[in-house]
């Protein structure tokens, strides 16, 4: 299933939703002319366990092309949110998690030229998170080296403590895509939270394609562009720590529950790394794209 | 007021409460006697805002000595839990925010000689923290080096976004105390959040004092001993960067919103800072003080 968090119209609330065909079915509206319970949050959703899933796979087949009235909308109608607009805690990044990616940044930035031994692990609080199409905010008092980093994000769907590296995948609900927006020169004493953490710099979406479709997550294009022009493009296949270990190393100390998001490093050609070196300046439009996930599209724009 | 989060018996369902004359008050149902709305959580009543805490001071300031049945028990027979036990998102915390602990670090740890020239942020995610008298685990398999850090503990009332120095404490519902529990061989790559963001690495309590009781946090004793023996005592208002500058500074990038909490950094005695080092191990008894909140005693029990 590919879901999204979407409005029907500018004013309503959020809607659980499924892009089935180009149109957005109402998961929850479609539930109703079933008599059969389905949320309308993503979060609610995923802490149903994998039974919902199922559930609602089945009622997708089951109306497929006979849409009761209501429930099938037009998705260039809808206006889409990120797939979860409110994390319930701070997504978790991973640093230097591509090859090529640690080479140019022991060039460009402060870190190790050695490849990490063990996941370099960071976070990003909910206020970062904004749905496609939403701006970026560039604040010109506090940075002028705003980068990008374009990202496969892991969604949890099960609580997860110390799983094993072979069972660690059971736990993902989905998958989506996220930039890690990165404001390279507000970092402190190494820690990263200040450059990566500020409002706006976590765009998500366009959708989280659920784990029994999306089975390989190791083997993805990823790729982003910077006003048309290609910066990014490479393959989930080259990270250092596959989304497996990833799992089995942060669970062994911090318990990762329903809804939780792992951004998992993005690969070689962010701006710090480019000889001249670019950055992101106002006016600028950000495109991001995930093989099976989809696309995603931001303009910067100033807010001094 | 000296708010806390309590369970009446070991099975019910946690309720806000307030500390008076050493008896628990819960609020909700002394608000019921009195046809008044306080909700029984404490985020709830933070979200209300500043009026909640005049109408809950004049409804205690009312009963005193004169509690309707139900409503006062003898805080001996309650479990206290965390003032907020589930944050909504991960603790904002402050490294090397105390003039001497900087020098400790930097003989002991990887940082360096010189003062921070701005705060030094980092996350514990809501999964750090556990109540007054709860245990922190010792994972042997992961760390060998689990240290201590009493800290002053800030709770954001109010949505702030680029406040001024000036105005920043009128956006503060209150202050508690935390310690910043460490692995200090967990860091990664100069990234802290592994080391101080393990399950229960967040003591917390044993209450929230509102900011219009404790009007001035920076001259606040604190204190914290290992198996009796003082290790750290000193005094906020040793804080190179006070809580003014502090939420000034963060929220110029980041939007803090009502129940954030911020814990503040910690003085100089941490264990990596002693000659020879020394660490925490199960069977450790962990106390830590802060003037005008209360102590808070916790055990280090092993898990593997």
């Amino acid at each position: 299933m590919r879901l999204v968090t979407f409005r029907p119209t500018v004013d309503s609330e959020s809607r659980l939703g499924a892009i089935v065909d180009g149109s957005v079915i109402d998961l929850a509206r479609l539930g109703e002319k079933d008599n059969t319970e389905l949320p309308r949050c993503m979060l609610a959703f995923i802490d149903l366990g994998p039974d919902a899933v199922r559930v609602a796979t089945e009622l997708l087949e089951k109306y497929h092309q006979k849409w009761p009235s209501g429930t099938c909308l037009p998705l260039e109608n809808v206006k889409l949110l990120a797939p979860i607009p409110r994390p319930r805690k701070n997504i978790f990044g991973i640093g230097l998690n591509y090859v090529e990616h640690v080479e140019e940044s022991s060039r460009s930035l402060d870190t190790d030229k050695e490849l990490p031994k063990q996941p370099v692990i960071f976070s990003k609080p909910p206020t970062t998170v904004i749905g496609p199409g939403d701006a970026i905010e560039h604040n010109a008092e506090i940075t002028q080296q705003l980068d990008w980093e374009v990202e496969l994000a892991v969604i949890m769907g099960t609580r997860a403590k110390n799983v094993s590296k072979e069972t660690a995948l059971n736990y993902v609900f989905g998958y989506s895509l996220m930039i890690d927006m990165s404001a390279r020169d507000c970092r402190r004493a190494g820690q990263w939270i200040y450059s990566k953490g500020q409002d706006t710099f976590a765009p998500f979406g366009p959708c989280i394609v659920t784990a029994d479709e999306l089975t390989d997550p190791q083997n993805l294009d990823i790729s982003l562009r910077v006003n048309k022009v290609t910066k990014q493009s490479s393959n989930t296949r080259h990270m250092l720590f596959k989304v497996d270990t990833l799992i089995n190393d942060i669970s062994k100390g911090i318990t990762l529950e329903p809804g939780d998001i792992i951004a998992t490093g993005t690969p070689e050609g962010v701006g710090a790394g480019r000889v001249p070196q670019e950055w992101l300046w106002p006016g600028d439009i950000v495109e991001a794209e995930l093989e099976q996930i989809g696309a995603i599209r931001h303009p910067v724009i100033s807010v001094t």
